[in-house]
């Protein structure tokens, strides 16, 4: 019974508390007690999401979320603007394709946040478009866009923003009404602690205008069934009930603390880890660094691998590595789930320890003081 | 702290044994230890199907399997032969015209199996169709369609024939490679006794065949993106981690028990409740009835949603109405979940004490008598 600490950016940690709930017995999904529960939920989420508009619960992973958007909101032969900045940016540019859209693909460099000059170049070069697809957070690249600063670009033009906010909702502030956000895509597996198997969006009206032209098939995705259901207290198809009752757990404890606690708890957790790495002589990936995760650089001549490596079969510890072209140049350090800040100490440790073993010259305890410093002058 | 019982055809009743595994710390979908429990489950799953086909796990409600089948087999424009003989045959042909396919309805009285004659006359009359689509165990209904029989029919024909066995699968016997079956649906929240979000479904090298011709756009649920994923023992999207570590648990009990014990388990659940039934003086509504759920018509001038309704709010007892057309007319109880006879006797007792409330003349401890005798003759 080795002791296991999940530090990856999804699946995250997961309070027992939270686990337990979900071991409860199972209740039927369309059961009163389960129908109000869904809509405390529902209700919570919008408090989360900070909205009005409706937010809708898939059973599936993130990227089905993601892919409803895209076939709910428009039709074959339609263009949309892609921020491709990462892993996640290109999803989005794939189910565009997949689905008969053509998807118009503003390219940046890993690492690097998009511009609103670019989009605003972008819908004036191609005002054929009908949706900014976008990250809130880019999970591969640990960067956050300028959410806030598209969303009033676009906001009063007749073009849907949809945003994958799936590492970024319940981490850092995301104002879906106020900065004009259509959809807002979230997943289970990131900032709440649960695990993965559940995907929540929200759908504005301009977005539901959308939705009622839009002629992509689709089924299980349809969001025209799932607001029906929505509004007989229930979901299209048979809702993930654990999951859901777990997901109620976590918005109840968040609705406790308040907006302004969870951000914080994020940025400190965030910020004091990226003060220990800096300490420890190494250089943070990310140009706009998120609350989500610290992304940092393998030192020269180190294969950033080779740090989770070590960090999971000796230690117990998993933290995620580097996708497509940043694998074995990056490692991925979380903030998000069950985490507090012995936990970032916990991480910090063990990278000094797995660098030291692949010989890389590091003075221990040098990263941990710099934490411990900001951890104390920012006490939660 | 009512005590809760459940024994609707789904969500049904998890063994505590394990919801309490499924609570354990979240565990990283692509680390090693994930990938050796996913494919031992890969494994076990093919000895629950009885094929050699490679089975695939979705993070979606069987729904979501249905649709994945649907579109990776297909192309907009082509015909299949869909039976319709209750709510989820009608899913099928939903499933076939939101993805631009021409379903051959096969209409069947709720109530009825189809019989292979119509399935042969079908194929005759339309040359052009390249699926059948159908229910092993029709959930709306409780009848059982003669899968075997049809299997036998299509399998040396150009046809992919599609079964949906998400209320069969674990209940009773599914020979998916004797029978010819090309695809088998599953779900974790019926026989399995999971919670809802798991969709299994296995895939014949036939299928795979049509498959790669298939031009219905799809993402997250395609195929071929999984087998790709399924040969690096991962799945395409994040796992869902917590679902498939309880489904582990339950294949590794059944493999414990054998296939023949497992199924005879439900035939005695079943034939046992049937005997309660039928001694009440209560018909039963399945002309093929199934060991996955008892489907009784409400007696004359007795509203079967409020048997279900006393049940529920009385006795804390969930089994289901009639759905549709069959609403208020029957009611449902399941032998699928963690359920033993004791459970059967509960159901039994609970229903005459809710139709005694409503009036019909019930003489109380008869249908337990019938329950019993059949019981200590077939004890497990």
């Amino acid at each position: 019974m080795q002791k296991r600490y999940i530090m990856a950016p999804g699946p995250t940690a997961a309070a027992p508390e939270v686990l337990l709930k979900m071991a409860e017995p199972i209740m039927h999904h369309r059961s009163p007690q389960f129908s109000e529960i869904l809509t405390e939920v529902r209700e919570d989420l919008k408090w989360l999401f900070k909205t009005q508009n409706d937010v809708f619960i898939l059973a599936s992973s993130g990227t089905g979320a993601m892919e409803a958007s895209v076939v709910n909101l428009l039709s074959p032969g339609d263009s949309a603007i892609v921020v491709r900045a990462g892993k996640f940016g290109e999803r989005w540019a794939e189910l565009c394709e997949t689905n008969g859209i053509k998807p118009i693909n503003i390219d940046i460099t890993w690492g690097e946040a998009v511009r609103v000059e670019d989009i605003e170049k972008a819908i004036n070069d191609h005002p054929e478009a009908k949706a900014v697809f976008i990250q809130a957070h880019e999970t591969s690249t640990g960067v956050k866009h300028p959410i806030k600063e598209i969303g009033e670009l676009l906001k009063d033009k007749n073009i849907c923003f949809v945003v994958d906010a799936i590492s970024a909702i319940g981490v850092y502030d995301i104002e879906t009404d106020k900065w004009g956000l259509d959809i807002v895509v979230s997943g289970s597996q990131k900032a709440f602690g649960l695990p993965p198997g559940l995907s929540m969006l929200s759908v504005s009206q301009k977005a539901w205008s959308f939705i009622e032209e839009s002629k992509c098939p689709k089924y299980y995705f349809n969001l025209l069934k799932e607001k029906k259901a929505l509004n007989k207290k229930t979901t299209a198809f048979t809702s993930a009930v654990s999951l859901i009752i777990g997901l109620g757990e976590v918005l109840k404890d968040w609705k406790k603390q308040g907006h302004e606690k969870l951000f914080k708890h994020h940025k400190i957790l965030a910020e004091a880890t990226r003060a220990g790495i800096t300490a420890m002589g190494l250089e943070i990936f990310s140009k706009v660094p998120s609350e989500s995760i610290t992304v940092v650089k393998a030192p020269e001549g180190i294969n950033g691998q080779d740090v989770v490596k070590i960090l999971r079969e000796e230690f117990g510890i998993t933290i995620a590595g580097g996708q497509a072209q940043l694998k074995g140049k990056i490692f991925r350090i979380s903030h998000m789930g069950h985490l507090d800040q012995w936990d970032m100490i916990v991480a910090l440790a063990a990278v000094e320890r797995a660098l030291k073993k692949l010989g890389h010259d590091v003075e221990f305890g040098k990263s941990i003081a710099a934490a411990q410093a900001y951890f104390a002058a920012h006490e939660e």
